[in-house]
């Protein structure tokens, strides 16, 4: 009887690991420079903070996820972000529909295509205290972009400082 | 000693309850007509499927979200969704974000200004049989469209019954 009921533990155990992993192909894996970041696991499965469109070089659409520790911040209007909260960017091609269009019977929709890379700011005061508290990081098909990449980026948020360096507003 | 216990556990249960409050103003409240659906509780919480730019009339730019049994679905490529999947799209008027054009010095980023509406599709086999399984219900400030706008839900998605009626494919 015990046995048995090991060997339930044991499979569902395994079949949520295995449901886990199906849910982003690239958790873990190699760390991005300067940061030391990698993918956090799981995160395609964090609360939605807002969506956007960036046209221009980009143009993608995007949506900003983020763990708990974030989205409770956001939720309370509370700045800065405490250490551990973690804003994820996920964005994609963006491209017309020709199958909504065809129903709609005009150009309208625009959706995801396939997926440019993701983004995550970490934070964590102390030891990224030079980069205003935040860590960044960057990857395309699951692989850490490189260190000229990486620099770019606590400068493009400096602007948004008063709102602890981060320019996603909650969508309520 | 277990007068505190007590007290600690209706604390966090409290607390918690105020926070899940504070992730949807809106949850339950008055049925849409014809379907009889309220606001699923937490779905503002729920994992995203994926997002998109409706140009023309709506102008807007929304997140589709779903329950666990509707993003398991989607994963597992499962089709017709089984019953007690619930799909959430949120929507957003499409804004222009001066801040972040400022930033990047040209007019690029496109980002969700006050919510418009939500809409949600439940399967229910049985119980909306004949509208393919589906019900369906919009919902504005918490208070649902009414008949005229919910009869237009089902003839517009009978294009994509070979998709069991479902627009929006999922993202990686």
């Amino acid at each position: 009887m015990k046995r048995i009921a090991y060997l339930i533990v044991a499979v569902v155990a395994l079949s949520s690991a295995a449901y886990m992993a199906r849910a982003s192909r690239f958790d873990g894996g190699d760390a991005a420079p300067i940061f030391g970041i990698t993918i956090p696991p799981g995160y395609r499965d964090w609360k939605l903070i807002s969506v956007a469109h960036e046209a221009g070089n980009n143009n993608d659409i995007r949506a900003v996820l983020g763990n708990d520790v974030a989205v409770r911040a956001y939720r309370e209007n509370k700045l800065p972000f405490p250490d551990g909260t973690i804003i994820a960017r996920l964005a994609w091609n963006y491209v017309p529909s020709e199958e909504n269009n065809k129903v709609f019977g005009r150009p309208q929709s625009f959706v995801a295509g396939a997926a440019t890379n993701v983004q995550f700011m970490v934070k964590d005061s102390k030891k990224y205290a030079s980069t205003g508290g935040w860590g960044f990081a960057q990857f395309k098909d699951g692989k850490p972009d490189g260190t000229a990449k990486l620099e770019t980026c606590f400068p493009c948020h400096v602007p948004v400082k008063a709102r602890d360096f981060v320019y996603t507003r909650y969508a309520p």
